[in-house]
């Protein structure tokens, strides 16, 4: 399928590039050309589309998610951190299996495509089942292995590595990751840091989240949750954190030394009562930060727009400073960082090379005029209703208002129901 | 014209009423009945409206607003709010006229249907050209008077005050308020609350925004803004105070004692640092909050969704308490509390005799699957994308992304860009 998208402001997300008026050419699933209009080429177009002048930009990267737990959303909520976790979501999970999740995970991909998300950084159970789903759908979904006390061992995590790493074309991958340092015993923690050395990879992991993780690492290791996990190896070849909302003065020089990357969740940072991750130290200490939205449960939508605000809201109330993480550094956190958190490289930029992940965002809507400085307006003003078109891998996924999936949205509603109210009953 | 809506959930927000399934009948402006299908009446049906299963609700109220900024949107953002004022809103609204206000309030109005908000309290200048763009739409328009030192009397109010009341559709009202403290010198505001005492009525007022807001008032007072308004009689007859996110413990006493409200405007007081307004001691205070967009230049957008789970969101991190501002809470601040505020007592609730102001809420979007505690949904999952249709006053304003307006939709894109592009050039 080659693709041919004429009429575009075009945003590349290159650094420093200013978005400009032209076309974007696509061959199979790579971008062949993104510049003005007027090149000659002798490739035959599958199809046309005409932007009108919408602006086309990479998709947005969601690089901290538990998709599948759609079948909880707004089940538990106004809730304390305890009670929503050992009565609601626990005892719940326990009674999924591969149909459910692959069924609660598709619901979740649709909502990813009406926010413009052409990607996922994904942690739960059941990961053929939610493969699966991905695959089905045609979107581009990488694990991290969710392993800790109560499921998975190194040996299970190398196999999944080995496994869902075998895709030549990207669209499923794995990294090596456990859930986090409050749920997996010292042993297991040196089992991973082994694997992580065996691959020379990253590791990701949530990672001081709450008060009460860091003052439980502390109380039974001495050190912080970054220190401790860091002293047991596992980031000897980097990783990527999840929420590090509570961290300390040391814990910003192991996260540059080891080259990491920070993924913030402000949504459900805020709905659970967290706290504010220090989204401005990060950027000063120049360490990369990427967005996620967390999973349903707690959130409780995978809307990209919502997030890009609060992280720059919340910064600029908390710094006392309007000026705090201007609009720019938002968006590249939302795109560029969030692909290479993940280990997309290939999916940072709408770049000649680079995977055809991208979307249209309608500028003709209310909330986008009059134009002017349409980068900024989308992180401030932006919304799920702008997105006109969500295309992976060189394929429409959803366009105005429609899904193109290998299933109708109404089956995946029926199914959802069905199997939550199965569950929830 | 007689519209009758049936297969419907209904959510009337009636305090304590549940949503159920049934029909919302419509004759002119008003809703003549809401309640379970089967009833007989020989009422004669102009249209009617299969909701197929999906949410009608009241409304949203945008209690404070300034809509014809929307021609500085994005024009001034991630700066400190003295240069914002100073260089960038105050020499621009300058060159404002009445055409201009009456296209920059269409397009803001035109962004208030796409989020469900069927009426809107205004602060700003040229109301004759704001009242004819609101009429023009079939908008419902609340005028809070704008007066300060520079601009506008006590007499000027009190015209406007009769002048803009006469419609006894209430499509437009205006009710007596001024700019702010810091803006009026006592003489006037002394003036003012004279014409409160001769019509027995509320008075509105930007207060407490800004920590500086509230010093600059000690200092020449020895009073915060609230204690020093009131002193001057302004709150006699109750009100409402916009923002109000820097409150002393006294201050909690008057406003109680005064029966007023208070509007808060969460994303606007995040991207101008100006605080988060203690939304929950409110709550237990009894003191009943809107919610406001506050104008476009500082939020970007005129999103009601947005500000709904900032609301919440903002004090459950704020209070360290998940439990804090539960949704039903934040749905009754942007409904009947919101109405109340501005005076449109006939446009609170989804009931017989009320005003047909209503909103169609889409669930068959991926965020509002499964179906489960829509309510609560809605304000943690709900965004833009799911407004399927808002009606003022009995007539379908947008349904599915169009606009029934008497222009279209491009024609105000176009007249908005041009008129700002001349301000701003």
């Amino acid at each position: 399928m080659n693709t041919r998208i004429y009429n575009a402001r075009i945003l590349t997300m290159e650094e420093g590039k200013p978005a400009f008026f032209g076309e974007v050419w696509i061959e199979g699933d790579t971008i062949v050309y993104a510049g003005p209009k007027g090149k000659e080429t002798d490739i035959v177009w599958d199809k046309e589309i005409d932007a009108k002048g919408n602006l086309i930009m990479p998709g947005f990267k969601n690089a901290h998610t538990h998709t599948a737990m759609t079948f909880l959303r707004s089940y538990a909520d106004d809730m304390k951190l305890d009670e929503w976790l050992n009565k609601q979501v626990f005892p719940n999970e326990a009674k999924l299996d591969g149909e459910a999740v692959y069924w609660f995970t598709k619901l979740g991909i649709m909502e990813y495509l009406t926010s413009g998300i052409t990607a996922a950084y994904d942690m739960y159970f059941f990961v053929d089942d939610g493969a699966r789903s991905a695959k089905d759908c045609g979107f581009r979904y990488t694990f991290c292995d969710s392993t800790n006390d109560f499921g998975g061992t190194a040996e299970s995590m190398e196999k999944d590595y080995i496994r869902l790493n075998e895709d030549p074309s990207r669209m499923i991958s794995h990294r090596l990751g456990f859930h986090a340092e409050y749920t997996t015993k010292k042993e297991l923690m040196e089992d991973i840091a082994q694997l992580a050395h065996k691959y020379q990879a990253p590791v990701s992991v949530h990672c001081s989240e709450t008060r009460k993780e860091v003052e439980g690492c502390r109380a039974h290791s001495g050190m912080t949750p970054v220190a401790y996990m860091d002293s047991l190896g596992l980031f000897n070849y980097g990783g990527t954190i999840f929420h590090g909302v509570h961290l300390d003065e040391a814990d910003y020089d192991i996260l540059k030394k080891r080259g990491m990357y920070v993924v913030t969740n402000p949504a459900s940072n805020l709905k659970l009562a967290s706290g504010i991750a220090p989204i401005n130290r990060y950027l000063k200490e120049g360490i990369p930060v990427a967005i996620g939205t967390d999973g349903p449960a707690s959130n409780n939508c995978l809307d990209m727009f919502r997030e890009m605000f609060l992280v720059t809201g919340l910064q600029k109330v908390v710094c006392d400073d309007p000026e705090a993480v201007p609009a720019m550094e938002v968006l590249k956190m939302a795109t560029v960082n969030g692909a290479h958190a993940m280990g997309l490289n290939e999916c940072d930029t709408l770049s000649e090379g680079k995977k055809a992940d991208l979307i249209m965002i309608d500028l003709k809507q209310p909330n986008m005029q009059p134009i002017q400085n349409t980068e900024k307006n989308l992180v401030y003003a932006g919304s799920k209703q702008n997105v006109k078109m969500t295309m992976v891998a060189g394929k429409v996924l959803y366009q105005d208002g429609e899904f193109y999936l290998d299933c109708p949205a109404e089956e995946v509603y029926e199914k959802a129901n069905s199997l939550a109210r199965k569950i929830l009953d």
